[in-house]
């Protein structure tokens, strides 16, 4: 389980990609392997949280890293970028930016 | 705190919008306020995230609705259209898809 609170200390990298219907499993698969082989094991990794889009053109990866610098590392690592060079051949587009939280709503705050 | 976690029963709104930096406060104010006036009271709302993309061009809302239907039924919603096109009038573009998730892999599974 992945929580998103305000004020945590992490950057997250919310990253949606434009697919084919016909390659969204296998871009599922490729970064789900991704996160599983290579990027858990690199410094500041946090969390990945792969997304199918329902309508069969999207996948989104909402990812949480310690800090930007952890993130840039990565972008720079041997092993990582194969990864990505194979999910961005899948993709028509993607748009990989770093956020911060700045407000969560929820229910159980309603309910609290 | 929101959670994000496999086999949740939600939908989630990942929308990624591209602002002009001069405007970003102000669509993440309009997102704000959207979810605290309305959304929140609305049936099936889960939770609404809000995310400053640190280069100053993106805001991002990652929001969780008990199903497909309440998240249709908010479009309609009377109240939430001016919200929804106040929002809009500030972006560039905008990409509201729904999604579910299909992989979450953090550290605290690592170390469990």
């Amino acid at each position: 389980m992945t929580t998103i609170a305000k004020g945590a200390k992490c950057v997250t990298l919310v990253n949606v990609f434009v697919v084919e219907p016909a390659k969204q499993q296998r871009l599922v698969d490729v970064l789900v392997e991704a996160t599983e082989t290579t990027m858990r094991r690199l410094p500041g990794f946090m969390s990945a949280n792969i997304h199918r889009g329902l309508d069969g053109t999207r996948v989104a990866n909402y990812a949480q890293w310690r800090s930007v610098e952890d993130f840039q590392a990565m972008l720079k690592n041997p092993e990582a970028i194969p990864h990505m060079q194979q999910a961005a051949a899948l993709a028509s587009s993607f748009d990989p930016k770093l956020y911060e939280v700045v407000e969560v709503c929820n229910i159980h705050e309603q309910q609290g």
